[in-house]
């Protein structure tokens, strides 16, 4: 079955804030057998919305849209559906009585623009909305659907989960969708796409690559009349992609390096202490997003100049031996502040900020160091990464916690 | 002239991350004279790409799109153009010796694919793409215009302010929109709205207010055939407002509490050091995503237990006294980390994180005390944020930098 999705606003269309309702009904619609198509934001004009619904269900199955079901005169999401199917809408005596009670319910009368979020098109049915006042439209016609349904998602997500996608799991008998994303750190996007070529193009299961801030991620996306075969068509990709590409494999599905990491020492009972310069507390405040990272995470410290360095173990002749910027400080820092303390394992990091092609104290921008101390080892690496800031901060931080991921796994 | 943004690549419709290309640019038109009518998300899919292309060059006068310029087999946003305007694309041997560059550069070999970045249609020309591989596209044709930039954020957004943005100036003579937005924290919605009510319902300039995380912004829009016009509109509505609300007003436009707070030190030449604990580094990773940070902090510890308290001067008496949650604690850490760094201001930060309604050692989760120390006086607070991790974290740290911004200004 395939559909599309419409966010319908006029605000959205001003750039004053991201769609987010489109990505979260996409993200449940593999499961359920639709083949998302588009997803489209539309502005509050009659004309514009009654063409998309138009061109929508010539070709798609379905539709959803969220957003344009208020009682304002800018609300006209109903009369594009509407328009479109050509239908007029007639007020419903029994859904003007809930919304009053609504209002009254809050010590309030129910003002007269809230009388057309009762109005009906004899091809549609209301969707229940406990949630607020602007019921949903469920519009069958023709073996097309069109599900309306209101733009705040604390009213959108129940509506969907509760009234939506369980009628649609009783209606849609097409095959389901599984993925499985394997993430990679350390190949280009064109070396995996040279090395894993015979897995592209093959239709079912599709192999999809994508360059992120945390590597390039591998997609697998089978399809099946139920989730067992899907599951093992992904299997045999799955297992070819790894033999190939295995050591630059760090995590799989949503998984992000700081949860790799906290996963890897919690499971294992051990700690972890950093210090870091040049990636600003980018690396820290990674960390600590993980909820539970209290119980492995001793804390850190952003040593930007080198008089907090000293004052947090790191030896003074080390610094002036080797430079601020150097694999051997960036180690004497991962061990000072493992020691202080009383971690399994440190991290230390170094390197240049700068603008491309600038030089400071003799070293490239872009240039960094790091190093995780274990209780018997220590990983080094040095980074050549384009020297834009925030690349430079995630890029470092992300490699660390993979490298130290890899190196608890290990244990 | 009529807009409109295709966000291109298949992972937006599996729901796998929201667009923020589109409401990127999005925000971007007004100011260039462009009304927006649609924006899009498309798979990639090469009839699907070429048919959203054909009908948007019907219904528009310019289309810009972000994704599907990469390397891969996947990529098909230059091969969707080409097919829409029925050109051939050819190699350009020049950009292939760029890319070879760039590959060198970072000590690897261009892998072959990456080939398909130097093609090009008659009708289009280069746009350069200093940040990465992938140079965008400007299609002129029947005085349509396509723009294809690349999807990381880090590569379009400089594209499109130094290249395309400027372009367009010289070539749109519509009627611009500017806007002014002033950021303002302490007072309520309706405090505010009621000490401007003059300044509402005017028409043009317009005036919107709207609650964000860091306070309420005021939004001023005004409409003229020429940006001179427009600003001539804005000035005197935003002189008014500033002289009713100003000690409240904390920034302007795009600026983030780390850049007011970062600016109003640097213009002064002074200094900061920070100390951390519940916000979990979330302070210290905003102060360095400003470039020039490194001219004023000074670093910062993310101090999740005591002993990394007490180690950079926190005296062990008061943290014993207090407890580590505490105004007193907080006042410490700011004046341990100003002293042992030498800073001018001092941040610390301390609460309990935890779920909603939980108790950590007799104090609710999402309690959290500030202080900003500064050379002749502290500033104090204390606050209560709903318990969710990132608000807690994002919350106590952007109060502490307007906080800091507004003792600063006031030396």
């Amino acid at each position: 079955m395939k559909g599309e999705i419409f966010s319908i606003g006029h605000e959205l269309l001003m750039g004053e804030l991201s769609d987010t309702n489109g990505s979260w009904i996409a993200a449940k619609l593999p499961a359920l057998g639709i083949q998302l198509q588009f997803m489209s934001i539309i502005g509050d004009n009659l004309d514009d919305l009654a063409g998309a619904f138009a061109r929508g269900l010539k070709r798609s199955d379905i539709i959803f849209t969220t957003g344009g079901l208020g009682p304002t005169q800018d609300d006209l999401t109903r009369e594009g559906v509407a328009k479109a199917v050509g239908e007029t809408p007639v007020v419903q005596e029994e859904v003007v009585k809930d919304l009053e009670r609504y209002f009254q319910g809050r010590g309030m009368t129910m003002p007269a623009t809230n009388i057309k979020q009762a109005y009906l098109i004899p091809s549609a049915r209301f969707i229940p909305n406990p949630n607020g006042t602007a019921p949903g439209w469920w519009t069958q016609r023709n073996g097309k659907i069109i599900i309306n349904m209101p733009g705040p998602p604390g009213e959108m997500h129940p509506m969907f989960e509760n009234e939506v996608a369980p009628r649609l799991r009783e209606i849609i008998k097409d095959e389901v969708t599984l993925t499985r994303n394997i993430k990679t750190i350390g190949l280009s996007e064109g070396a995996i796409d040279e090395m894993l070529t015979e897995f592209f193009n093959r239709g079912n299961p599709y192999l999809g690559i994508y360059a992120k801030q945390d590597g390039i991620h591998l997609r697998i996306i089978a399809r099946a009349g139920d989730a067992a075969t899907a599951q093992g068509l992904i299997q045999p990709m799955e297992e070819g992609i790894v033999s190939r590409v295995g050591p630059y494999v760090w995590g799989y599905d949503d998984e992000t390096p700081e949860q790799a990491a906290g996963q890897a020492l919690k499971a294992r009972g051990l700690t972890l202490a950093t210090m870091e310069s040049v990636s600003g507390g980018y690396l820290v405040n990674s960390i600590t997003d993980v909820p539970d990272s209290a119980s492995y995470y001793k804390g850190g410290v952003v040593a930007l100049d080198d008089q907090l360095k000293i004052a947090n173990g790191v030896p003074a002749e080390i610094i002036k031996k080797h430079g601020s910027v150097s694999q051997e400080t960036a180690t004497a820092m991962a061990q000072a502040i493992r020691r202080s303390l009383g971690a399994d394992f440190g991290i230390g990091i170094v390197g240049v900020s700068g603008s491309r092609g600038e030089m400071v104290q003799g070293r490239p921008a872009g240039l960094g160091y790091l190093s995780v101390a274990g209780p018997d080892r220590v990983k080094e690496m040095e980074l050549r990464i384009p020297p834009r800031r925030v690349v430079v901060k995630r890029r470092l931080a992300n490699t660390a916690l993979i490298e130290l991921r890899r190196m608890v796994s290990a244990l």
